[in-house]
């Protein structure tokens, strides 16, 4: 099929709008598809049991002929989780700058997929071809390092997605972001600005990730006789940058702890992305060798995750380190949303055992705030904004934004995940939708668990269950066993015995009552059997475990 | 046993320490006991199932015959909620202030224990009598009016429980906190401080509740064209009375939607602690009378509580109230940790139907700052401190401000709940522990609910269930019916049948195999089944859910 330029371009959100995770967008003309971000999500509370959510990626699959690629703008999870899960499926090519790719690759090797894919590096500044598209990857500065911003150059007009960014005139490693680029681009004409939606509640400007390593030093300084432990984010290797820096000049070894945060920093020292001065970095073994003034330990766990290290050191845990009083620990890092409380738990651990946390203004944001975000759109002057990453109360501030700008209130529009928008210079409407709905993923099993099952769990972790074992002969119904009871998460059985013998007695009466008028179905029986039971409970106990009657027959 | 004036008080907190929430003191000297306060929390996440948590009143139920009475400082449910349950086996005359007796008033009616418990309304200045302690009612602010500070004149000496206090100069309601008094008792000398932690951390002075009354006016003025909706505590009668005000100001009509709200509304004006003016009221059946831009609607849910009118108005299961664009939603309150989320998926639904939220600066704390608590030090100036209410991260950094404050490091304790802390002019240690787990209510069971309850519940909700039903031939031991498999939260069945039938399979060579070695031990039969069915679907899908083998035998 032949694209005429009438037609429009397709902007196709698989995940990431609604809430944050999960960040996957086809952008779609004639017979080309390219794949911007292919993130994971966390499980919601409710979605018990649940390891991760992966995109539903049923609509590439249905056009798997027209993918020309997956783009990949930085190397969080949310933005390339989904990886190895989605790439089994359609073995896209990927590109993306150096130490994206290498945190990619890592997560191939993990899955013995790293042979079977295509990868390209790309540079700051480099155009590849796409298909139709053209895309050019643009320095951006953000939480981790190398992330990108894309210009996608399509028959209808230059997109700007803005990935995940901030603007930091005094980065830590490498280069501020373009914003010269993002003027010319401007100044040529752009169609449509998709930009990161986070901060888009706050105000004023995000602070240098540079003035964290300034407040490193000061606490360095103040704390010169105890032991320090740093919490950050693993992926973030400026920070970790900065720690080394600090304890280099403070006359610390440094000790790295956490699976992921050491992936990490063996990766981007091996790019080139983390310069660790010789004789800093010790084995955790070799803690034992200095005194604890001339300690630095850099650890996961600052969200406050359980089985993380800083968890199993706060509790006792870890088998390598154990907290002792003067113990500094500072949590480089602010709880997202839903982690507060378990943060909380292990800051009150670790003072329990006589540490002294630290857990304010050492932690600067990788997102735009308002400031930034007005500064993007008066270097892009886009025709239409469409913002992304973020809730809907962040993407609604954001139109709100893009509206103060200037932008004409219809040239903005909050798209719903599985949207298909259709753009061009005279068309900006939403034409369809696309499944969308996260797949679940629990254990090995990918999408196996659906809303019955989740359901389910939901009412056994509130009520426990309750077996009724009944043994009937054939024909005659009567019953040869049983009624027997059993519960798991019910009630503490020994102090309830009478409770369950009382159980008994509401089913044999149920099962009488089937007897006498008659009922040989078994599915009415069990139906007879859960309704007497659970109207007798939910009198007695006001609780509804689930009941499940089995009935054998011999 | 008389008591000697050598032998110290002992002050046992048997609740609302490590966590906030179930605050609950004994004070003992001699044969006299007073209990102050008598709260609930609510369960932690891993409680799962569990309403609510009550302290443990074993060692007064031991101690029956020496308890005086239950002195209250204010009505929020963590002080009085587990009243009623409690006072079913202890039976205690309660003392408090008139609105916080009428609280507790509602709750004993609703439990129908209204006519059996004695109750005493005592005003601020008032002294009572208990034993060998006479208790002072001193005034103070809060977040709920009629709150108190307790002066427990003891045989050794003067004890000073702030309860929960905040300084506010202006109050909406009343008085302004009785410092006069906490000065006059410290000159004469103050043995022990037990003093609000919950804001320890907050640097400065919390701001007057006067100050949301004035952002609210702000507010009625920036939105005269649209219906206002305010999320607020139910108890928090002076910020509803402010919203009356302004409401009233701005000539809107007042709407009340939810049962607690109702409640304590209708309990305060009762009582005179909060003044409606004529036809300001109205019913939510009238709205319809009405413009939009002259209703307020104040309601509960401020939180993002499930259940709460808020939450079912956002997620439009509410029956008489529809959010329409341009609806201004007001959130006065902080997020209590760990509802972040849920007030924000509230937030989100309310904006995805049109509403504008505003949840910033329309709240102030009822807890003392670090500058108040110094004030409460600088007036009392206490022999020891004992901070109170609060997480441990809370009661260290009060500990900490106490040594700032001159009371030397070994006159300052933190306690655990349970403590048993002997005091007097010459002692302060802890001298043993009580009984002091909470004990968890689940529908009308309390404490039937334990730790191997909730292990199963946890597993079910991880990884569902597995029943495995066998029948076999008694003697010979041979499978008369079955195995037969039936699940519920594991995998959804008719995408899994090839799943369940290998299970199958891997029971049957297990049941073989017991056969073959002439196993006829039921728990060896069964255990057999379990570790051969666990160890196959940790292989296949990576996934432990409950397995729970049945045999019967005919």
């Amino acid at each position: 099929m032949k694209a005429t330029h009438n037609q429009p371009v397709k902007i196709i959100p698989l995940g990431g709008l609604e809430q944050i995770g999960m960040n996957i967008t086809a952008i779609e003309y004639g017979d080309s598809i390219i794949v911007i971000d292919c993130g994971l999500s966390f499980p919601e509370d409710e979605m018990l049991g649940i390891d991760l959510v992966i995109p539903d990626v049923t609509y590439l699959m249905e056009n798997a002929d027209k993918i020309k690629g997956l783009v990949i703008t930085h190397g969080h999870e949310d933005h390339i989780g989904a990886i190895p899960y989605v790439e089994k499926e359609l073995n896209m090519p990927i590109y993306a700058t150096k130490l994206t790719m290498g945190i990619i690759e890592n997560k191939l090797k993990e899955h013995n997929l790293l042979a079977n894919v295509r990868r390209k590096v790309v540079k700051h500044g480099q155009i590849i071809n796409l298909g139709c598209f053209r895309i050019e990857f643009i320095k951006t500065n953000h939480s981790i390092a190398d992330a990108a911003a894309l210009a996608i150059y399509t028959p209808v007009g230059t997109l700007i997605h803005t990935g995940d960014f901030k603007i930091d005139y005094t980065p830590v490693f490498g280069e501020m972001i373009d914003l010269q680029r993002f003027a010319e681009l401007g100044k040529k004409g752009v169609l449509a600005l998709m930009a990161d939606s986070t901060n888009a509640e706050r105000p004023g400007f995000t602070q240098s990730e540079k003035t964290v390593g300034r407040t490193f030093d000061h606490l360095f300084d103040d704390n010169k006789d105890h032991r320090i432990i740093i919490a950050t984010f693993a992926s973030n290797v400026d920070r970790v940058q900065q720690i080394i820096n600090s304890a280099y000049k403070y006359g610390r070894k440094v000790v790295v702890e956490g699976r992921s945060m050491v992936n990490i920093i063996q990766t981007a020292t091996e790019l080139g992305y983390i310069r660790i001065p010789d004789n800093t970095l010790i084995e955790i073994d070799s803690i034992k060798n200095y005194p604890d003034e001339k300690i630095v330990l850099i650890t996961t766990g600052s969200q406050g995750e359980n089985m993380a290290a800083l968890s199993r050191i706060a509790a006792s845990l870890h088998n390598k380190i154990t907290i002792k009083p003067g113990d500094v620990v500072i949590f480089s890092s602010n709880p997202i949303p839903g982690n507060e409380k378990a943060v909380f738990k292990v800051i009150n651990e670790l003072e329990m055992k006589g540490a002294h946390v630290i857990f304010q203004d050492t932690h600067v944001s990788g997102h735009a705030c308002q400031e930034e975000l007005k500064l993007m759109y008066a270097l892009t002057k886009p025709k239409y904004a469409i913002p992304v990453h973020g809730e809907y109360r962040h993407l609604k501030r954001h139109a709100e934004l893009a509206v103060e700008m200037g932008i004409p209130k219809e040239n903005v529009k909050i798209l719903t995940t599985g949207d298909v928008l259709n753009i061009s210079d005279d068309t900006f409407e939403i034409a369809g939708r696309v499944p969308a709905q996260g797949i679940l993923v629990d254990g090995l099993g990918v999408g196996d668990v659906g809303n019955i099952v989740l359901r389910d769990r939901q009412h056994l972790s509130q009520n426990g269950l309750i077996i009724v074992i009944v043994t009937l002969e054939k024909h005659s119904n009567q019953i040869l066993a049983g009624p027997d009871i059993v519960s798991r998460g019910f009630v503490y059985v020994r102090e309830s015995e009478s409770l369950l013998d009382d159980c008994r007695l509401v089913v044999e009466e149920a099962l009488d009552e089937c007897l006498r008028r008659n009922i040989t179905d078994w599915g009415r029986i069990k139906g007879s059997i859960k309704d007497s039971l659970s109207e007798f409970l939910w009198k007695r106990t006001k609780r509804s475990p689930m009941i499940l009657p089995i009935i054998s027959e011999v």
